[in-house]
């Protein structure tokens, strides 16, 4: 039995991540730790779980527990300080946030228009994607877990890249979220009033999830990776669909990317590919991810689609995902495998 | 470890049974069968489940495996014969359908409007509600597991009717329910462009769950329990919300109603009061109720807010909650006591 | 051709004023007025409609301008103020807030716990439902217009409890709305991620709009009513059911309820009986409302179903057929007589 | 006034242009016409809409009333042989259906997979967009109005294509739209449990649409115009949001994309472009279309959003505006310039 603490409880991700590991066989959660809500029961604070009488703690005392492992679900830029002093405790640390994704203060400068605080430490973390660096993960103390977009466009991209059957350039990535994706918070533009029965981008151009997405596709390919990214905001609570359009190189067949797929993930116990496209819905509360791909003949163009719980996969259970393989135990151990429907 | 049976598995509760049951310790499923989608395969039919290779089969065919336990999950009217012959055949049969809920042939008729097939059964089977009647269903074979509205309309009304603090008539239970309550299927009624955004109250004074209210109340006061009852179709997926409104007795004070709440359920591991209005999102995905009462001295009306969610506590929750009781687990086994939020 | 002022602009309700005077032949809008939003254009706030480059001026400065009438969309105890100085310059007054609806000092202390700024104002403001007071809104130059929920419990009432066929006590009001009631603010308890798929009951027994109801009954029947009223949150942005349940005197069968309704309302263009349970998608986008009545024999109880748009007939609708009848204009004028499907 | 049928009045798209048209200043309703809907009530079929006396006529009549203007919103195939009755007797036909869309009998029988009825038709009839083809539309007797998803793509792209600012092929066009999209009925697929809290692509690579904007794109350009087009359905009731990516080329700045828009829609009052993304709850309810512009210089790629109501600007609205043009009237009149909001 390892010891946990989550150190962020209050969120979304916060949530799931007490709800997975007070579920799971091997870790056991010795500190829950949150900023505004610090001094409330968890009850307060997340009404859907068990265990509702147990406090949440303030963020500071996380190091007066005997703790293995910490999650971090910390707003951007909040995760940094508090990884460094646990990792220097001895502590294995999971952010779920976005301050180690990149690989260059050069590329985090660009992405988020700050310096790092620990420009040192980037590129020493490991990208917390198990289906592509599982052994990485494994062999590491410290994890940068993707973003629910990057998770969902790697995915469909990574294996065709690997494999030359796309193109590293000219890439669109289309991706449709559910709102809890914006965190619980938010004001009056996530209120219901505002979300309902009405579609729209946000951060066209500019979405900070594009230079992850590149830099991780320069990892399983060249250097140079480009892509056009659009985030949409639809009117439900969890999910991410991408529509992915990537253009094909002469080298393969629709079957060729069907079997570099099948390839790519034949190991993974969470993502597979099926014929139709997938709905949100056939992964929502799961770990899994659903793909399909199809060539386009007339513009030569691969056009896959992927579906994760952006809560999920995109995040809490990609996050125990890599807990499992850091601390040996089956990759899958403690993850919901079934969606909920309806 | 038992094995088990379900019976109609292509409907939402019908899944909802696969998932707890297939995540369950001590039951093995041996035998999915269903009605018009036999012959294919499970992923066709639920694709957020897992073991999707598994095929549909005839409803015909449950005795050809060793079955311990059955659980069927049939339209209204089909539950009767294939339960007979289960149970001739030393099956343990719980029937998620109406067609043994009630107590007398009169009664049956009354709500259904046609004779029931096998009149001598009516009153033999046990009402599956553990919180009222755990010992009963401990030593039955045969279950009748409680509609959606009345497992939350019994359970707000049965301790406070039983202890005399409200009266057993003019009583008003003014329910919500999520669609899944109305099945998988439905016609253009149940359409997304017919239910989203709009509420309707329907079966005004006509539905079928209020003989069966009624009954279950006369089980724990007196005879002659008397509800009128208005259920409502609001746009979301799961869930029922229950504003009971009760006359209350002389006999006691808004903190007699509360104390009768907690002693009635200390025991039951599902069941809450807590001192708020509950909100249906706070238990669905879970087994869990929760409830809320006040008493209004203006008008000397107890008025108790219930939450379940429909498809479990509501149907396939429920009916392996008393599946635990009648082999002796423990009642609480590979049920959830968590629920989905967002 | 009649000028008119709008202050409150920026809500909802104030949106919904400046869509319909826009559109009415017979009055000029020729003040927009707003409190945290003054200085931006209409756009900004109100990108649905047009003449969007007009200006929101600050609240203080209507009377700069030659307004005939006034519509005051404002915070709770923000009208009052304004509402006496505007009447004091002449301009008549239609008061969409709930300052000056209640009847004495005592009933508004009971309800809002604070006192009455301009007591002896109360009871001189004519309530502005012009289903029951038509001739006093037309002479009157002060308009209190009704709560959303008031508008339907008393619609569905009051042309029972005027023909004495049920009691003035003993009634329960139970209350659907969407989440535009609550205001177009709200914060984290109005996220999508709070409301989607979930419902709620909310201020239990406490709700101010209960006083609002008995008060208005009273006008129509005796002294001392008495409601108990529950309002519930439900996920959609507009309509309200109520299902009212009001005990049948000895005096009538259900084709008298029928009669008493269908007699109130003929002269009425907006409000009609129908024989089935109404859908609020049937009325919203239009004044419209629609009601059922039926009576259980059973228990002796009337239920009544009202359907209303709450941003129309519940608001910014209302209020101008309360402006129409107060200029002589059709009642009907400007005003939409059908609704949005889907 | 002129005389208008309406056939196919039991759809979606029917009952807005009965609403329009009853609201129309020079257009009167005499006939109404459906197919299995025939001999109901409007009420019955269209409970929003006012004047619900009226009675659902057979498809076969409208010939035996006197008629100025047919429109017909019949299923897919279902127009051509109405159509061609109507013009034969001199009346004008507005055909909302895709069976004359499409210019050549070979692009028909690939987009639909069967030979056209009247293939010397194909060409003859005027593609129904008022932006671009104001002047033809106002010179014919028979239009075909454009599909949902090709009205918000080619307002997108021809203002671009026709200034050579945009590459005429390696398009992708993304759209996202309500259910209302794919009609009334639709079975299992549509209910509300297969809809809400998800979202899908359909029709990859298939949707039939695709020719018919690579066919009017020809028509503001070169021909060989090349297009990918990927379809979603997401869970809300009306409004479609096209995300549309096309290669720039070197002739132009973003302000030169800008400037081609303005100047394309200058004379149109209900298409304009802004400079944030557009969302489509400011468009529904209402005939406007609102498009934003990017150019995205790491890849020379210009982004275009546009979002329009799929039932009026997409459908009934739209065709209603070529009607305007037929007749010589305002091209705005009777249509709504202002949208629902919440």
């Amino acid at each position: 039995m390892k010891t946990a603490a989550v150190l962020g409880a209050s969120g979304y991700a916060g949530g799931e991540l007490i709800r997975f590991l007070d579920a799971h066989p091997s870790f056991d959660v010795v500190f829950i730790g949150a900023h505004s809500t610090a001094g409330q029961k968890l009850s307060a604070v997340h009404p859907h779980l068990s265990g509702g009488d147990r406090v949440l703690q303030s963020l500071d005392s996380p190091l007066s527990h005997d703790v293995d492992v910490a999650f971090l679900a910390l707003p951007h830029g909040a995760s940094a300080a508090p990884a460094m002093a646990l990792l220097n405790a001895g502590v294995k640390v999971i952010d779920l946030g976005s301050d180690f994704r990149l690989d260059s203060a050069q590329r985090y400068e660009d992405a988020y228009g700050i310096s790092h605080p620990f420009p040192d430490e980037l590129g020493a973390w490991v990208y917390g994607l198990p289906e592509l660096f599982r052994s990485q993960i494994a062999a590491t103390d410290r994890i940068a877990v993707p973003g629910c977009y990057p998770t969902s466009a790697v995915l469909g991209l990574a294996p065709l890249v690997a494999a030359g059957l796309v193109s590293q350039t000219g890439i669109v990535v289309d991706s449709l979220s559910g709102t809890s994706g914006a965190g619980r918070g938010g004001g009056d533009g996530l209120s219901f009033g505002a979300i309902d029965e009405s579609v729209k981008a946000y951060k066209v151009l500019d979405h900070r999830h594009r230079p992850e997405i590149e830099r991780a596709l320069d990892l399983v390919g060249d250097s140079g990776s480009s892509v056009l990214f659009t985030p949409h905001l639809v009117p439900m609570q969890r999910g991410i669909l991408s529509t992915i359009y990537a253009p094909a190189t002469e080298a393969g067949t629709e079957l060729d990317l069907i079997e570099a797929f099948d390839k790519a993930y034949a190991e993974s116990p969470f993502i597979r590919r099926i014929d139709t496209p997938p709905e949100t819905r056939w992964v929502v509360g799961s770990n899994n991810g659903l793909l399909s791909v199809r060539l386009d003949v007339r513009t030569q163009t691969a056009v896959i689609l992927v579906a994760i719980d952006n809560l999920v996969k995109g995040a809490a259970g990609q996050a125990i995902q890599c807990a499992n393989l850091m601390f040996s135990f089956d990759e899958a151990e403690g993850l919901p495998t079934t969606g909920w429907m309806p």
